[in-house]
């Protein structure tokens, strides 16, 4: 199979389960259901279900166990995307090529969608496909991935951040929580849904989902400057305007496009010890890397 | 040991264990974990832990393990109260007779605080000190009631009522969504904490949790016009101000009255046969119901 057979598969078995783990938009609330539906599904690079299940190929995870870790991964990813387009913090009206939330339904809808989105990832969690053990210690890692001491804590440091000079090193800190922690959670739970892996094999993950993580955010912050909005789906060069510091900010864009380089090199050495069986999450390096938008 | 002696206790317990819940506001990001005690810590009435614990007296649950549920419920209310205050949403400055978060701090950390604290809630619930299987039925009940067909949706259906006429039985359900379903959730995740309860008992738990859900409502209600803010700690006639629909709106204030004393004896009945062992069950109930703020 290409990647690209194996990206089709993927992404359609993480439509169908994002799909099967959402209520239905007949269940009341109808209104808030179908705003929920309408931030998660047909959008998205759904790069945290493609981690999952290319890291759940490492222990032999069933396709089943991984949409459901899968599936939450991405309704976290959601609704953190949901309140931070919103007036009081980053204020956006374009996401995913679409009317942000609040723009499209109004914003008390847009705090509950993403209220509930997160409920929601923990009720895909307890799905009784995974066993109660895997269960419990998939909900850790992605509470801790999305809480003050992972995602939404880097959100908080990010919003201090406005208008003031970070370090490099506060840049990396801040980015290693705000969307590396999830990412991170993204390989861990992949791997963590089949055999249990060992201590070194964690390690080995860790230091990819680190590498790969950066990278996606040094991406990100080159994509910002040189990249059109209608090519993002979200507003382009947003970051300059609102004066965020980003990696292009602080080293430029030509030691941002070495450093996603190094990044993706270091990725594919941390996963070198597992041979062939870590193709996928090779390649996914590459796609995080290469990628256009 | 007299029921005031026992709230005593619990009411300790119940702080110590939000105290070790909650991460230290010495660990990064500081103000954020600082925002998040401010409003967890030194206030509320704590009905949720109380009704925890109380029914994990029925099924012998450990009280390290009731502790750990009692945080995770009262970080999942508080985080309901940080977002319904928010300007977007009730707009409302006092709560537990301190400003509110977005007042005392700003509203992106409101919205943050409310965030982390629905995460926290599930860390809370992967403690150690409950076994797996425990953990994963915990965070089942807990994430089912918090999301959009509990909690969060019983806001949305509140929202989209404000202005309208609401039938009696439409004010129940969002009642029972809104506020019902964590309530129901505290009891039964309290018998969920110790020996696996008969589905009886739980039929027995959910009649109770239904009775004192919908009685704790209709007093808020008759509280809203009965009470000043200073004697509530949030602000009164709020209900009447902003046209939502109220039990003393639809049904008037003594029917409402009689209303809550006939919930109580429906509460006392359905523990009746649980006999002495649901004592302090029975005793809450009173509570809920005589309560003054």
């Amino acid at each position: 199979m290409t990647f690209e057979q194996w990206m089709h598969s993927v992404l359609g078995r993480v439509e169908t389960a994002l799909e099967h783990y959402l209520p239905a938009p007949s269940v009341e609330p109808a209104q808030l259901h179908e705003a929920m539906r309408y931030a998660v599904l047909g959008g998205g690079k759904r790069v945290r279900p493609l981690l999952c299940h290319a890291a759940g190929e490492l222990t032999g995870a069933r396709a089943e166990c991984l949409d459901a870790a899968a599936a939450a991964l991405e309704m976290i990813h959601v609704y953190s995307l949901v309140h931070d387009d919103m007036p009081c913090m980053d204020d956006d009206a374009l996401r995913r090529g679409k009317p942000t939330v609040h723009v499209k339904y109004d914003e008390p809808t847009a705090l509950l969608v993403g209220d509930a989105l997160q409920s929601q990832a923990f009720v895909a969690l307890t799905a009784e496909v995974l066993a109660p053990a895997q269960q419990a210690a998939l909900v850790r890692e992605l509470a801790l991935a999305s809480g003050s001491v992972g995602m939404a804590g880097g959100q908080a440091i990010d919003l201090a951040s406005v208008g003031h000079k970070l370090t490099r090193p506060q840049l990396e800190t801040m980015h290693r929580m705000k969307t590396g922690a999830l990412l991170r959670a993204a390989v861990r739970m992949g791997a963590l849904a089949g055999e249990t892996p060992s201590a070194d094999a964690m390690r080995s993950l860790d230091a990819y989902a680190a590498a790969v993580g950066l990278a996606f955010q040094v991406v990100d912050d080159i994509l910002d400057v040189t990249t059109d909005s209608a090519t993002l789906g979200k507003t382009a060069g947003k970051d300059a305007k609102d004066g965020k510091p980003t990696y292009v900010s602080i080293i430029g864009l030509e030691a941002s496009r070495e450093l996603a380089a190094q990044l993706r090199t270091d990725a594919h050495a941390a996963i070198a010890p597992f041979g062939a069986r870590a193709q996928r999450l090779a390649e996914l390096a590459d796609l995080v890397v290469n990628r256009v938008s």
